[in-house]
């Protein structure tokens, strides 16, 4: 599917598919007969479920996962907001396709397929704290760019992102799209020394200021403070939405892109599982307005996806005792007295 | 190896191996050359140098990894501590042994063997509130029972643990290893009503008070408050150590027999690992006072080793980006400015 038009992308978000309510209450049925106490495997029993519902089966399996990876270059990133120079975005493009990548081993370790996509490498962004980062043409393409990857026979989309610069985006979408200063979302990203952290609080503070009388809908901010590969997220997520296909989020910034869309309407994240809280400290921030409770937390800072692979691994485990375990009745075991 | 006398097991837990120093050295130093900003794969880097330091080389792996599934009965249980008859032991052994638990489904995920070992199903341990739970040679055999389980060829032992009534000995074992009243270490197990719970606090303290005169050593409070899968967990633990083989531990059961151990040398954790931290109440307490922290917490108060299965598939993960992950100099990319 492609996002023609910004009407396009705001039906699409006001009108949200559903779960399968009939296979919910098939895998909560099964789940209560496994030879286990209730409630015992807790948040695995939780994952069964949920992936009950999307894919529309009682019994979810994992057989077509990817890892998608979108990658994208910020004007705001010739201001010093990163530790590590703009090049490095297609540098580490280069190394995923060279199967060099901590993705790399982290996807093929979860048994997912990895997808990069490079939206325009050469064109970075606007400096947003001057211009809107893209205009309404560029929105859409890259929203139609995520969308794009979002193929039928999918039953798990994980989305990560590479992007120097784009943790300053992610803090100032979220702080567009939730309230709050500029310092309550921004964090040290991939290793920023404290200087560097000041200077990019004030950046962040002046694009908001900057855009601060321009429509506040979740396109608008998007296009105003995104990133290609930010905004290509929120497009593949909202198309995954739309065919029932469930999302698995990586850390930060990927987690970002949803927050304008969930702004409008918090719905949206029904179909996502946060993979990884990461140390950003606007990361648990961020998940507690998207109403999403991470699978992992292990101090991990480095986006492409990595949290979510890893995730991936316990998603995994979770519908592998759905599907495997045996019954009370099948095994001949007494229940709780 | 066995345990042929009680200076034997003391012997052992006194002289500790240690690891791999030059190997964890040669981690160490990969990990700073690969692809990522430093430290940006947090926990996955400290379970490879940590691998790497028990395996005795620079890029370890799991080719050879086993969860062992211990089982006692406990005299205790006819006290109504559990909210399962002691009958579900022997019945959940069974189901271990027709592939269908928890635990089958997340050992074959994570790609570990499964070894179930059931100990004297028919001869529970005495009532512990009234007389000590084995007599020094029933200890000596279960301890010896579960070093018997480490083999050379392991390069990762999970220990779990089936047994109807044992996260009552659990919380008495970390009792009278640590100090603190049983309310501070008892918790619901597999899911007692709250009346259970007093009458599960009131025989915990009951048996404190039985054995307070006597001797404090780990063989005594192992012997006196544990139970046989308890103990061999203990026994297999120390025995991997003098092997250098890694230990996954599962939940609150399987952490609590080493609690006796790390309250005589505190350094028999340094080759363990916590899977996972429960619900369980005293669960993160004993964790702290082992000096670990848990790779997961996701709620699960199954046992079986189901919490280490699952953090199993995380320390593949890691030990995969540690291993194939290239080198900056490999990748021609520009490092943090």
């Amino acid at each position: 599917m492609t996002y023609a038009s910004i009407a396009d992308f705001e039906g699409a978000l006001a009108s949200l598919a559903a779960p399968d309510a009939a296979a919910i209450a098939a895998a909560e049925a099964r789940q209560a007969q496994l030879t286990k106490p209730p409630g015992s495997l807790a948040r695995l029993e939780d994952i069964a479920v949920f992936f009950a519902g999307w894919q529309g089966r009682e019994r979810p399996c994992i057989e077509n996962g990817r890892v998608v990876v979108f990658a994208g270059n910020h004007g705001v990133a010739a201001r010093g907001v990163s530790a590590f120079p703009a090049d490095v975005t297609a540098q580490m493009v280069a190394n995923f396709a060279a199967g060099g990548a901590a993705i790399n081993a982290l996807a093929d370790a979860a048994g997912l397929e990895l997808q990069v996509v490079p939206i325009a490498l050469d064109r970075p962004t606007e400096d947003f704290t001057h211009a809107p980062a893209m205009s309404e043409a560029e929105c859409l393409e890259a929203l139609s760019i995520g969308a794009a990857v979002v193929t039928p026979e999918l039953d798990l989309l994980a989305v990560g992102e590479m992007g120097i610069g784009n943790s300053t985006a992610a803090a100032a979408l979220c702080a567009r799209s939730f309230g709050g200063r500029a310092r309550s979302w921004a964090g040290p990203g991939t290793g920023l020394a404290p200087a560097g952290m000041e200077r990019k609080i004030a950046i962040i503070e002046s694009a908001l200021a900057f855009h601060a009388n321009g429509p506040g809908s979740a396109f608008e901010t998007l296009r105003r403070l995104g990133g290609r590969e930010i905004v290509a997220i929120a497009g593949a997520v909202l198309a995954a939405r739309r065919q029932r296909i469930p999302v698995l989020l990586d850390g930060f910034i990927s987690s970002s892109a949803l927050a304008p869309l969930a702004a409008t309407n918090p719905a949206i994240t029904a179909h996502c599982l946060a993979g990884h809280c990461s140390t950003e400290p606007g990361h648990r921030r961020l998940l507690d307005r998207l109403n999403l409770v991470p699978l992992l937390q292990l101090g991990m800072r480095l986006g492409e996806g990595s949290g979510a692979a890893v995730a991936a691994q316990v998603i995994r485990s979770a519908l592998a005792a759905h599907a495997r375990m045996a019954t009370f009745a099948e095994a001949g075991i007494a229940g709780a007295r």
